[in-house]
């Protein structure tokens, strides 16, 4: 039996600390995209990867990669994927995306170092730009696992990051390439840490639908318009909204989705003028794909009750939910169990680097918590002991895989 | 018996074309306190005032007069004054405030051409930055009444209008030099126009009450947190909203009261966050004072119902309602009577001009109808017919105000 490699505590938080720094600000990390700070990271771990004798690559994405060969003839040409995204949001966290490339790199290092001979290839990615902005959310994993389409990208967005639109459809892998893909990621959630456990195991990234809606009614003096006379879209809206989180309320309580009212604009957005029209975004999210449908549909039941103005409900945005894959979900829970690890299965309500990645080839993830639920900001925090758990499982969870 | 005069039909609608042609654009009159437009329109009416025989002045808040002297050695001392507005909106319309110095000028004409001896000395006001913006709504009638106050004047406001403090508070007039004001303003809103009627008389100006709402949650993922999680700002500002519009619905038959929701601000308004939050403010006007009170005691009521969120409401404005002068108002009345003019009492829900200056004289207006109700607006339209209507109106009331 081969030996079971260690994590080093020591290695793993240097490098945290170090590639932590990169884009710093007293406001929160500042490592977009296409940012000088984003460029310095990825030089950073280019470097680290390669000291580390790993063989590296930066494909047409800016995606970064680096591989420690396998050792079996045939399996090696199957690799083991690990890894997360290096952008972050503005103003953001350390721990949402870095966490999970440099718990790769440990679980890499650690398995070389012990000793361990893997069969397969071990590749960690480092993603670029899957916090969204002009390029869209899971921007480097869609071109990496081909789910990118021509129509997908802005022409002005890939002007700006100086991209090809060629190459990107080129820098599609073949997925026969790789045996199974492994994410480690904050929960970005207050479950892990509200239930105190210590690991989270997606069965599944919940679908997201957004729904536009519009109220339009009419522009009136606030003063000489007699209230029955008016058509007033911010009263219309405040009764949609309100009714439709009431139904919510009533009908929700296994929590089989959750939606949101994120965004409201007034027009015209004066104290003394009844409001002509509102517009404001419903987000729908779930792990069934009837659910998001179900309840769409309700809502748009609940909006058209027009009460006065003219309501239309646009879908502006739908992805559909990503089922991870039985097998590797069930290798993270026996290593948990091994490890006496506390975790638990959950949804993931955020969307990943393995949402794309999932549609290609045998994908898990693994959460570690989010001090109270805090993320896309400076507060985000997983203690350390946390951090160095989820590499610990990764690392056992490569090693299953590389062993079945 | 002294001659009746006679309005002409065609001096009015030519100095109300040539003024209307002054700062109008594709989109609107553009003629803001201030502007070039605005200096424009006044020489235009010193003139028109000098080539009928007026003696005109400018005082310190850029308000233009024109007088016509009376004919008794005594009662010339107390003048009737009778005028509107001659700055707009932005993108506004015509009949907006020039209405009313239009027919005063006309009526003051037709007096004099009509060999009508007027006792009481006539006076014309075209008044500044009735509108608002930095200087603040009905400033050159705050100013000519003595209204204003020093801390009411922002520093930064004078300088850019090369206005001087000291100044404005020395032009205030002397109310025991006038015996009366009437303004003749468009209704601004539907009523006339809904119920056919000629001519409104307003009875007072409505009291306006303004209070901001701050509903202070959580943000959040709104993926990750699971419902039951969240404090919701968006969610208790809709509710809040909702059930304010419900009461109102089942307590203000009479309309004693009118009340908008016309702003409303989220944050940090994405898609994807739950809202931390809403700002809004809320609007009540009234005729009586008991009942702006009562109704802002009851909104904080309903308001202040938490639902989860930290709410507050704090009164960010407050005027008090103003009332006309029953014999003004009276003496309209009898015109309108002697003329077979269909008119109606009614609250003006507008401020105008005549708000401050019937703190310190007795006050009247005269309406005449906005068709659909619609200012603020190049949309904004009175009929010819219905604009003579007016000014024989006015006309005939200073005739009596002079005769009594």
């Amino acid at each position: 039996m081969r030996r079971q490699p260690l994590v080093s505590r020591e290695r793993f938080l240097k490098n945290f600390a170090d590639l932590a720094r990169i884009g710093a600000t007293p406001e929160g990390l500042n490592r977009e995209a296409g940012s000088a700070a984003f460029f310095e990271a990825r030089d950073f771990l280019k470097t680290l990867m390669e000291k580390n004798g790993l063989a590296t690559r930066v494909d047409a994405a800016g995606n970064l990669f680096g591989v420690l060969e396998g050792r079996d003839p045939e399996k090696k040409r199957r690799r083991i994927l690990s890894g997360s995204h290096l952008d972050s949001v503005p103003n953001g966290g350390v721990y949402d995306g870095p966490l999970g490339i440099l718990s790769a790199l440990e679980a890499v290092c650690a398995i070389r170092d012990g000793g361990y001979e893997n069969r397969h290839s071990l590749e960690i990615a480092a993603f670029n730009a899957e916090e969204g902005g002009p390029l869209g959310g899971t921007f480097g994993s869609r071109v990496f696992s081909g789910v990118l389409k021509a129509e997908d990208v802005p022409e002005g967005a890939l002007v700006r990051y100086g991209m090809n639109l060629d190459a990107l459809l080129g820098a599609k892998i073949d997925p026969g390439d790789y045996r199974a893909s492994l994410e480690l990621h904050i929960e970005q959630g207050p479950v892990l840490w509200n239930e105190k456990k210590q690991i989270g195991v997606p069965t599944g990234i919940v679908g997201i639908s957004r729904h536009r809606v519009r109220v339009a009614g009419t522009a009136n003096h606030a003063g000489t318009t007699p209230m029955k006379d008016r058509r007033d879209a911010m009263k219309t809206a405040a009764k949609i909204i309100n009714d439709w989180f009431a139904w919510v309320e009533g009908h929700n309580g296994d929590e089989d989705f959750v939606c949101n009212v994120g965004t409201f604009e007034i027009s015209p957005g004066h104290v003394s003028i009844v409001p002509a029209c509102v517009e404001f975004i419903l987000e729908i999210r779930s792990l069934s794909r009837d659910v998001m449908s179900e309840v769409a549909g309700r809502f748009r039941a609940v909006a058209m009750c027009q009460y006065g103005c003219e309501v239309s409900v646009e879908t502006i945005g739908e992805k559909q939910p990503v089922a991870l894959d039985a097998s590797v979900i069930s290798t993270i829970c026996t290593v948990c169990d091994e490890c006496g690890m506390r975790y638990r299965k959950m949804p993931s309500g955020a969307s990943h680097d393995s949402s794309p990645i999932a549609r290609v080839m045998p994908a898990g993830m693994i959460f570690v918590p989010s001090v109270k639920g805090v993320s896309h900001s400076k507060e985000e925090f997983t203690p350390e002991d946390d951090m160095i758990r989820g590499a610990e499982c990764l690392m056992r969870a490569m090693v299953r895989l590389d062993e079945s």
